[in-house]
């Protein structure tokens, strides 16, 4: 486990972290010196992927008493609006403040997991990098990245997110440095000569000229080293289009360079890529930005459903435990914390 | 400073937060030996409030040298779509790689103060409170509520999230006490018997019965104890509607407790504020969930526009410093990090 | 027959119900010794439920002379947009004069017919009761709870309506009675005390509490002697959803009154029917106000098609007999009037 | 009073015209010896104008003790959503029973003459006919029309209808009367020969020709004892257009007959004639039926707000009298029944 | 080949109809010296009906060099969007000034044709006459005349346009006629008395009467003589309606003339055609006015693909030539000019 | 006047353009010794421009006698829907022939002429010139594009077309010169050789690279002699928007070129011109293609109104003449044929 989950269960755990009707109700708890066994459900507003249990896991295990009883769906299962995913069953002083954490965690984490699965089944196949740390402050852009790759994401473009859920970090070259070196062609070379060999060699091409023109600029310029080309055309030419991956694809694969393959980005969306792929656009993998790191956190709830072994609930809910059959039973001490 | 903030600002400086591609270009310019003074001007994709700016100010002054040059706008000013709101002049390796972060920072809270102040500009006068927290990833909760705030909301629900904007955090009972209790009355006599008599009595009266029977129970028990009711019926009881909210009032003024104030929550968003305010409803103050917690970050950008003296941009952009007299020079030596 | 419909013929009778050019007409064909054998097509504007046709052919066998000839629908059968659903062949002067009344009554009942069809379909076996007589002038009422249940209802709430088709009237307990016990449990053990033992005891649950509390109070108290509970809620409090009889049924399974039933009104049309099936919410029968009686007449129009024998129609229509052999004739003899 | 509302105030004071929950109510407080003094208020469910209050004062005159006190608005009044409009003092067992008839007297007569009203407006000083009563049932065609009369139409069609509301009858010749002289010309001259001549001569010109050739035909052959004609273009034909009244009055302007009037009906709704009133057709009159006598009832809601001298109501109801500073005080003694 | 063709053909080959760039062009590359072979590629900017073909390839044949080679779908074949459907290789300066001429004969003339084919289409075997030669400027109406009937309607209007396309005119009897005559029937009795009897007699019968009036008084006057009526309704008595087909069709039918026929115009669509015949109305035949000489052109576009044996070609076009399968080479020399 | 209007003139009275059943009317009149002096009138189905009278003036002074009346608006005056433009008193034979081509000369022209008008009132004072001649058969381009001048435009694009309005044609270099020459630079200087100096170097700066860049180029290229940019950008790399003409201003600006104008072309509607205004982006001009080529023809609409000095009409017209105060005589004897 990373330093920045230590630091994450940490924060979790802090009492400042919680609705703070949760702090002055323990104060009360404990002062009337009541702390009844109660069972907690936990469920979704809407349809989605459930992400962040494991964390949620993790921050359980390091506050239930053993006897606890714990029942949950695994990480990245797809969920049903309402459906309970979490089931907790424990004195209600010993967990009862993380609530606030516990639901934050999931309602985030799954909000991302969600809209990434839905970009990674419109495209069916291609590969989606998510493109969107730059759209989250920088405490969660490592967890809205693994959230993604849970989704379905092959990967991510910082270093920590990436590593969070085991994968390499992917990124081409910036804006800036072709900026800075004034062409396209001699910072793809500069990038060539200074970066290990197993880095494939991306060229943006959208910088200077138009993106057909410099494309072929640049695979003259690699011949064989250069792996592909990343479009990234501003709204105010247009985004990339179909038919613009089409041209370069052509005029590719005349001037003799068929393996080089071609990346998209820039405001993509599922209905983006659906209209790729229904115009036979040959789009070999999509960086997605703010379409996913921007995602609507899907909001849960946490509802007492037993209280000192009797069904309760408030009004609009049914009194006592739901049924899924779906839910398993976790080992809080086989897990790591 | 709180520890918090220092561990941010510890991460934000990481280089596995940054882009990759940001990584890698600092290589290749350092190998190249290439370190241009340039300019970067950062803009945002849509009107709102500007918030983050503080913090992105702290992470310079953190890493910028003494000659550098930053032009900026205050925390919780409005901005426009475009508009300049950051411009930093310096050797390009100085901050180049933590543009993802200084974008990720501006983002995320320009989108919470931004709706946060739609909210409030909607309320007319009536008190928001942002209730968001358990919306959103702990690690951001206090960074939501913070920026909320700074959009205008008078307080927050953790104690975190209200001590980053030098608030107290706001809170009522939340429905678990009261399922403990098994009474919404005994739960709010325990309240006011343990807590301290500073905390205003707020009974929250939608748990077990019809919340105008309920608000009456609470005031015939509690007497002159009482400050308000919050209300915050289930979609499936038919949410607060303007209506309940006057009846509830009729009813209280006629059995003499004219100055127990109405907090309405549950879904609550502009449009409904609004119909609340049309219809004549008489609430003293809104406690606001997923509508904030869950805004849209605003995306900004960072252009190069000036590099080693000359103005430079890439296509779509206009070479050179954008005029915007609204900017100030910043002090950074004078700036706490 | 009863006293009502004598008296309603009378009216339908008098000439001062006619549209007064009939009368008028009558008295210039008389001048003119003009009385030739004409034949009357009479069709409806849209789709629907046959309905008033038994009334309409008994105020024909009071005025036709024996020779005349009728053929027609029967009561409750569908009928085309179009589609003649009476023809009548018979000396003008006998009948001109009642082309208003007879109109009139097929329009209004087939209008009230037809919505309690489209009703009744819509709740795919579970009853309607037609609860709308207080949304009509009390001169029409008992028409239309009678044309109501010719459409599919079960039972209307007022003793002339129900008598009219051969039903036993339905109501349970109404606000007032409530309102002067000052209490639903009262109430109901009141109308249980005094009632006669074959009336099922039906509780009106939404008075003063919320209705899942109310319904529990209530059959704890009755016991075996509940027959159901009738949710109402008012729209101010959402209308009954099809979340609060899954919570309402669910919460009288568990404390063990199984078989008490829950019947629904307020405000319900088809679409509403259908949210609740779609839902899966076990209602028992539902009550109709004012969608039914309050549902557009459907317009009728009388035309001469053959006069003295020769086919003759105005521009629009085709001269001479339509043919539909749906159609059967009617002995006029044989009705009793 | 004529027989007619003799008969209808006997029907309506029948208790089988009541919701049969009513009638049990009455006998369940007897025998529970209740009988407190309540007020009740009713109020509409929508905005309009104010109809049937004779009729309902008719009822409660015959009905209520000496000491009961009433407060209404006056007949024809506009009302508003909610607005109490009828407010009785009275023991519960003296009227109770009669409010299923007193709600549909108002809902049915009010629904028609608040359409009446609107189209009347939009008529701009047109006369406006009710042609409606074949389009509702016989027993309540002459409320119907005296409704309309209420709300601003100058005349009905039946001699019932105008006679309740103290108006003479309006009806021109119908097409029957036409298609048995075979000639539109030889009908009118008929009508002109055998009816008074006090009776306005109106010749109804779309049977058997064109509207325009057949107005000229009629002008021709009556002269000046031509009154008007009335254009009922059927929709096969494209109804009456403003084009059509605009030819119709040029070309009998040229012929030497700028005096003959010009009728208009035929599903003619307040968007149609401000249809014609835009395109500038002079119309002098128009008759319309079902828009009006199809009018959706306006629902009334009556409430018991006082019982035993105790402000009481059910949920969403605020308790006590509501203010209403239009309403009258009522000398019940003095009314006619 | 026609006189006017010939005209025309002399007009396209007139420099001053080219767009003067092309004129410029020309002379500079005159005295560049630079005349090289290149290949133009055609295309319509949306699927249709390729018309204006022959007309074009006259026209080149009149201008390329022997050894010039023009691939080319058929005139009246289906074309989709951005197919190419013309091919022409030779030196530049023998047809690039032409490029205006040769896109606007096929835009316009497949404009039409696409539009004709839509309508005939529709109309499920009835012909379809084109009307609309009124419409648009005499020099183009025999051309589109002609295109409607390349895109299938059984003929047109003019003697001209008719002529293009190798058929009679169609034509009936102008309401101007009518008028002089005072009568239809004796203007249709002078047509017949006057005219060759190969040419068929068709009434048009709404200049006075009602249509279903007059299509008796002349199938009564002219009897076996007579072909047909045609209905032709304006807009302000409702246009030609599918319940008025039926009504002539039956009264002509029981008149005893089930062999008359039935022509519609007047504001003519698909939409119209489709709604007859769900209808069900029996029309023999429509006469279509500016639904299609108003028709839209397609616009189409030329593309350098090859310049001197280089597949070359603007951005967004992929240089060299496209490949379609369903182009067939022309013989240049085989033309007739 | 022109060879070719000559011609069109010839091809106007020509028979066999016109509808043929005006031609067969002719022959049955003369059969029958009819030509009443008539009078015609002749009106647009909805507002305009009125364009073509000239055309149709000379065609009239052709064939009229001496004593025929003729009252007409100018050539270019706004016109409204049902507006008597033009009115004809002469002897029905002499000019009936000619209605069809009459009306399709007004209808095409008037068409042209009012969608022109409103590209020229949107653009606010910048100039448009037509461009699309290449999309109408060069049989009626250089009508459309006088029209398109008489609606407002500044010039055309072919030399027919212009002469025909008294300008000189628009141009600049076509796509094909470019790519023939390779470069857009060597083009652009190869016009600026051989072509005289007053004709406008305006450089179209599309073909190759990216606009901003290709601007550049040619400006530093052509220095004073540059006097303008032609944006043409394809929809494939998403035409030209607001943002790319501020960029190009800006760029052109920086480098020294304030007095190089900028021309826009590609799909330009009045919508998008509106656009580059609201955002205000500095156009100089705009050439406009098919939105103005291809305008819907306006239909126009002849009817005899008076017959041998009576008054008459078909149904729906109004019989005699039509009052216009806007109507100005025209001594036809004066007129240039």
């Amino acid at each position: 486990m990373t330093q920045k989950t230590d630091h994450s269960i940490h924060l979790a755990l802090s009492e400042d972290r919680a609705d703070v009707y949760f702090t002055r109700t323990q104060t009360i708890l404990q002062k009337e010196g009541l702390d009844p066994v109660v069972t907690m459900e936990i469920f979704p507003s809407r349809d989605g992927i459930l992400c962040g249990i494991k964390e949620v896991l993790g921050l359980l295990a390091a506050v239930l008493p053993e006897d606890a009883e714990v029942w949950t769906l695994d990480e990245g299962k797809p969920m049903s609006e309402d459906e309970i995913v979490l089931r907790i069953t424990a004195p209600y002083n010993s967990f009862g403040l993380y609530e606030t954490a516990i639901l934050g965690i999931l309602a985030h984490e799954s909000g991302w997991a969600t809209t990434a699965r839905e970009v990674v089944e419109a495209a069916e196949g291609a590969s989606i990098i998510s493109f969107g740390a730059r759209h989250v402050h920088p405490d969660v852009s490592a967890r809205m990245e693994c959230a993604a790759i849970v989704g379905g994401c092959v990967s991510g473009a910082t270093t920590a997110g990436a590593k969070l859920a085991g994968k390499a970090p992917s990124g081409t070259i910036p804006h800036a440095m072709i900026l800075i070196f004034g062409d396209t062609v001699k910072a793809t070379e500069a990038f060539d000569k200074h970066m290990p060999p197993e880095f494939p060699r991306i060229a943006l091409v959208d910088t200077f000229k138009d993106e057909a023109e410099e494309s072929l600029r640049v695979a003259e310029a690699m011949g064989d080293r250069l792996w592909g080309v990343r479009l990234d055309t501003p709204p105010e030419r247009g985004r990339v289009t179909p038919d613009l991956v089409k041209e370069v694809r052509a005029r590719l694969d005349q001037a003799g360079f068929p393996n080089v393959k071609i990346f998209v980005s820039g405001g993509i969306t599922p209905e983006r890529i659906r209209q790729f792929i229904a115009e036979g656009a040959p789009v070999d993998g999509y960086g997605v930005g703010s379409h996913i790191s921007g995602a609507k956190p899907i909001d849960f709830t946490g509802d007492l459903k037993v209280v000192a072994g009797k069904p309760l609930a408030k009004r609009v809910r049914i009194p006592g435990i739901t049924h899924n059959a779906r839910l398993k039973k976790v080992e809080l001490s086989k897990l790591e914390v």
